[in-house]
């Protein structure tokens, strides 16, 4: 197999994130499964090396073609001389982490790399910025169809149904059409992104003890069981909704390959808890293979040494564990015998929806090169 | 020490609450803490105990008076030969289980026991039946500024603000009065009931990520924040409002002697999982001790000899642990030197609220017996 090559995006300057880099790439088993770009200024790598202690070596590139095996690249993003100011987010910290993002969104565009891996950034430094998925889905020619983002957390992939809404709104953003599609999405990322040949999706209720049979809200029935009725008619597997705390003290996620929470707080706390990590959130529904290590910006804990890199590092795994999914699935799906099979299974299904295009055409533009 | 006298009603029978007993009381050691009274139909025992192969005896009682120690007592709530209905509630397991909880309750009132351990009934079988806790405090001499519920699991406690409301309606059902008067008789619940002398409680958000300074809801500056500020003036260690996910997944919890969260789902998932026990409902505010094990009906396992009895001794010891802490709080608080230094450090925080009875009246008033 071809060694992958992964972009880096140094994200903010001003947090744990250089050490962070430096700390998982002092492990040189890392270059045997992938060939890292970091997106960065150079001079901010050099400063945060030399504060951190690191010995890592790296090549300062200024394409992909100079990319070299087996050590660290830093792709010039910016050579200007900028000031850090460890432990909080900046107009400078803000504009560095856009450069870094876009210069590697543009190459994953162009299809020059694999995967990409973002370094957490402060969204309330960069001009109208409406957040890391958010913008990769404008400025990119995602699929709004399969936009999902999918949290992965020990054994656990989660979806959120609605993310950072204001508690007040949730409620309100809960829809039968959302839920179809967000489902839909789970279910073909869990096929082409995760190797899953029949994805089962759980899906969670909105209100406390899955709204006790209408005594608690009536969203359970008005909404998401139809909803879960609606894609079962379209072979999605989907199950439920499931009270969060039943779902959880009865081991219950462990009979699904993915869980869809209507909202943030319902889950989040208790798949940390379970899985003891923060976790590596996966943007699917973009052209390109893309996770973010959800360990935040932890501006308290700059320089001092005492980051985790293992956020970073599962983020990295996961990105190259989908990479090599998503060849496996578009390569099978392509080749003549197979795609027969997959046209018949999926005309099946896709003529009862909208899209009627061959499946061999939509594999093709799916498909990250 | 006095053998304490625990009461413990049958709540619905067509679940697996006999079996549960049965199992709970196969153990001898339980008779050397306590000495208990299940109230129940006695027919319905036999009945159970038959089914279940049990070899527990147990004596007919009439009266408290008559209870025996190192056996199971089974006060006799109705001797008419009822039917069982494994796995579904009843008009008959509905009226059942309130003869037991209503003959229980008169002989707490009445002082005649320690302490009370309700096992699951369904509410919904029972004729306007306003949920347990309602139906104890609206029963009982309450005192509705301790009014407060509280989940024991593992080393958790947890309050919760709202807990059966449908989700569109928690955002206004938060209120700044409701956190002051939540997080008060949480306090001293933890001072009288659990023993800790000075203790910390810590506040959930209501909004993911604790509003993000305002970007996600503004319920924390407007209502959360200031409710901290304002107990923290009488002398309450209360701290928040944190986001939950990184409450449970940053250990934060293990610095607080109890958590006030803002609504079921957002804390009761993590709550579980953490613990890998379902816990213990305790209900304070009431003139006696009384906790209720949270593992429901279970009706898809009545008969089937899977149940597990962990539950309800979490309870039962939850109860004999309060009981002594009270005995303890309530003994120190009574004598004339501890007396004297109580009431100084009482008075100077009870003058600032509207309540300024003596605390040798209040501290008598309170006491169980």
């Amino acid at each position: 197999m071809e060694k992958l090559l992964i972009g880096i995006t140094q994200g903010d300057t001003n947090s744990v994130n250089f050490e962070i880099i430096f700390k998982a790439f002092s492990d040189p088993t890392l270059f045997e499964l992938c060939t890292p770009v970091l997106y960065a200024n150079p001079r901010l790598v050099t400063y945060h090396r030399k504060a951190c202690n690191a010995t890592i070596n790296f090549s300062t590139i200024r394409s992909i073609s100079e990319a070299r095996e087996d050590r660290l690249n830093v792709m010039v993003c910016d050579d200007e001389e900028v000031p850090v100011e460890l432990g909080q987010g900046t107009e400078v910290s803000g504009r560095q982490a856009k450069l870094a993002l876009d210069a590697a969104l543009r190459d994953c565009l162009a299809g020059e790399l694999h995967a990409l891996v973002a370094m957490p950034l402060n969204e309330h430094v960069i001009p109208s910025f409406p957040g890391l998925s958010q913008y990769l889905w404008k400025s990119t020619t995602a699929n709004s169809s399969k936009e999902v983002n999918i949290t992965l957390s020990g054994s656990l992939r989660v979806a959120l149904l609605t993310s950072h809404l204001p508690l007040s709104q949730v409620a309100s953003g809960i829809t039968k059409e959302a839920i179809v599609t967000t489902v839909t999405a789970l279910q073909q990322s869990l096929r082409r992104d995760f190797g899953v040949t029949e994805p089962r999706v759980a899906v969670l209720s909105l209100n406390p003890h899955a709204g006790d049979g209408g005594e608690i809200g009536t969203e359970e029935q008005h909404i998401i069981i139809p909803a879960i009725q609606e894609v079962s008619e379209h072979s999605v597997h989907a199950y439920g909704p499931y009270a969060v705390d039943e779902f959880f003290a009865k081991n219950l996620y462990s009979h699904f390959d993915a869980v869809l929470a209507m909202y943030h707080d319902q889950v989040m706390a208790a798949a940390q808890t379970l899985s003891n990590e923060v976790g590596t959130m996966y943007v699917g529904g973009l052209p390109f293979v893309f996770t973010t290590p959800k360990h935040g910006l932890q501006y308290a804990l700059a320089g001092k040494n005492e980051s985790d890199p293992a956020p970073l590092l599962q983020a990295l795994y996961a990105a190259i564990d989908i990479s090599r999914s998503r060849e496996f699935y578009d390569e099978s799906h392509a080749s003549p015998l197979g795609k027969l099979y997959y046209e018949r299974r999926e005309d099946d299904r896709r003529s009862t929806r909208t899209n009627d295009r061959p499946a061999g055409e939509r594999t093709q533009k799916d498909s990250p090169e």
